[in-house]
């Protein structure tokens, strides 16, 4: 049996996948895609994940590509500690925090912190490069999010319905662990492990709006997850200057 | 036990449970909302979802209000016919058909068809109302939606964009099904449920791309799907002009 992750900085989607294999015990072999110099759309790594996005995970043949889908699967083929609600309505919970994530948080986040952080790197960056790693990226919707990170050309409407939905998601985070200790009830879920990544760094986005004294739940939670082993595991593998978030 | 299950026309996202129930041979009461008539937007239908929008699955305390995440639900919950793999290598494919038409399908063939059929509709009624109805929209999100679908205010970008989708996604269903029956495999799982509304309206959107000379798998899996009991008795709650969709 082998288990291979191609995965960039754990704080992104790759960090879902590597918290949940640390939380299961599962021995596996990680392999890093730099998807700042463009690895992710170089043959090699688009011989496994043709779209050219990270994470992938590479179980005995068997290739999954989408992070939160790749969760359900690792609980489901290792042995370990289950990282899903035992019954029916706890699951859909899960999946409902997840999807929100994925759907309404991640991609807001995402945006804000690409135009805060990532395009002032990139401007930093040779024409002739950017131009030749845009002409590299595999399918049509990536490239034109690539174009738009690299020539920072989000709209101040985007940007701003972006910083409004992280500030709803705060809100909403902060309700349900007000009531509960982990997202979905008294049980340690993907829910949590899907939604850390894209929460932690909302303090840091938002000091306004999520700080000790308006959302003391949401960060008590955050501390929480840091320290769980696992995610100590997983953000060990930090290489560079994202590593702060 | 009780079950119901509060949806419009069977041919958009309410199809999937309808589908699903049938096929697993749960009894359940139909709730009809009428969207064209805002009565996703009224007290009472808030009230089971605030977010205003259907389907909606009420089980015994449980609402559940995500259509492929319902899926799963009603497969886990209910005796009948298992509409999952048995395998984890197969859920995942399942998983990944079904997002598949959530996150890129789905959307394109939505704001086509908006543009195409509900957009007119809309220009014929009274702009008081029109206006009323905006007001009503519970979330920021769906009140943009809805803003935009009411003016047919649709970048021409935007539609050029979901045209491509189409046409992709017409490939890549057409290329599944000549190697396998179903989306996953042999056997016939919520994957073919969730794709089924968004995929059947394909020949009729982009004759020149879908259609028995290209791609006869993917009409061949279309009339199969329509000739199954379950999806007939769901059809059978159509109720108005899209019927023929």
């Amino acid at each position: 049996m082998t288990v291979e992750l191609y995965h960039f900085e754990p704080n992104a989607n790759g960090g879902k996948p590597l918290i949940a294999l640390f939380e299961k015990g599962v021995a596996f072999e990680s392999r890093w895609v730099d998807l700042l110099n463009w690895e992710q759309h170089q043959p090699p790594y688009l011989a496994i994940n043709p779209k050219g996005q990270v994470p992938a995970l590479v179980h005995d043949g068997t290739t999954i590509t989408e992070s939160t889908i790749m969760g359900e699967y690792i609980d489901e083929v290792f042995i370990g500690p289950s990282l899903r609600p035992g019954d029916a309505a706890g699951r859909e919970r899960m999946r409902r925090w997840s999807r929100f994530g994925d759907e309404f948080l991640g991609p807001s986040l995402s945006m804000i912190a690409w135009s805060q952080f990532i395009a002032p790197m990139m401007k930093q960056r040779p024409q002739a490069e950017l131009k030749k790693a845009l002409e590299g990226v595999p399918t049509a919707e990536r490239r034109s999010a690539w174009s738009k990170t690299i020539h920072n050309d989000f709209h101040p409407e985007e940007l701003e319905e972006s910083r409004r939905r992280l500030e709803a998601s705060i809100v909403r985070l902060e309700q349900q662990l007000a009531r509960t200790e982990w997202l979905v009830g008294t049980q340690y879920t993907l829910a949590d492990i899907n939604l850390f990544n894209m929460a932690a760094p909302l303090p840091i986005f938002c000091p306004l709006e999520a700080n000790i004294e308006r959302t003391p739940h949401l960060l008590s939670w955050i501390t929480r997850m840091r320290e769980r082993p696992a995610v100590v595991q997983a953000l060990a593998y930090s290489r560079d200057s994202l590593r702060t978030l």
